[in-house]
């Protein structure tokens, strides 16, 4: 029962590009050394977070990544969705598959209450408030923000 | 993010168990047909659970699984660690590798509340209640329930 590492590092880019100002751009180079996730397998994190339309992509000399503006709200929720698919903590939390135990299984109960419980807070952890916080924890640190020209 | 198999198959057997008055020994045969779990499987499960004390195995013609009597109150969380070994959302919860980022990652407060909110509902829900609840659905449901003699 654990977050996969895309996902992980799916969060660290978005907090990363949420901290600058809307529109920036950022390099996938950039963004792989801000997440510390190796280049190739970024690549494909960022294909799932483009996909799902978290992250707009450009080509080109002045290409790179951004956030997408409609998006600087997103949820982790949305984020690890957006890279793992939908979170069932069990397989009988599905609803296309539904298991004939269910009618009286009593620990169907606890996996539902358990994954309401877990996806309520990654629903209500938003990035950009995730970023803004990050700053503010790096300077009281003592840590250098990471700072780009548009 | 999901529970192993084996981890809801121990639950299964546990809940199962659970049901009997103290004493009952089940078989390996039984505890596969209850828990829907194919029984070379299953043999991998009970020894996670006889290795933590949480089932107790006896040898011989009248041998058999079962409940240990202390731990007819164990929780869904114990039962889960048993099985998966800690609770850690992401790799950055464990207590003995900590992550150099954690001192200003503001998603690391994320993972934490969330296995905190998860871990707290598998903490609440102990199998002797589960097994209480799942009896009288089964009753309501007109499901026959499992009877053994001892």
């Amino acid at each position: 029962m654990q977050l996969t590492r895309a996902a992980d590092y799916a969060i660290r880019v978005m907090i990363h590009l949420a901290a600058f100002a809307p529109g920036t751009r950022a390099s996938r180079a950039d963004l792989a050394a801000a997440s510390e996730c190796p280049e190739q397998f970024l690549s494909k994190v960022l294909q799932s977070l483009t996909r799902a339309g978290l992250v707009i992509s450009h080509r080109g000399n002045t290409g790179g990544f951004e956030l997408s503006p409609a998006h600087r709200d997103a949820t982790v929720l949305e984020i690890v969705e957006a890279v793992e698919g939908p979170i069932r903590l069990n397989v009988c939390l599905g609803t296309d598959d539904e298991c004939h135990r269910q009618p009286w299984c009593s620990a169907y109960h606890v996996w539902s209450d358990a994954q309401d419980a877990l996806t309520a807070v990654l629903r209500k952890a938003t990035i950009d408030e995730l970023a803004l916080a990050e700053v503010q924890a790096r300077s009281a640190q003592g840590v250098s923000n990471p700072t780009k020209a548009n």
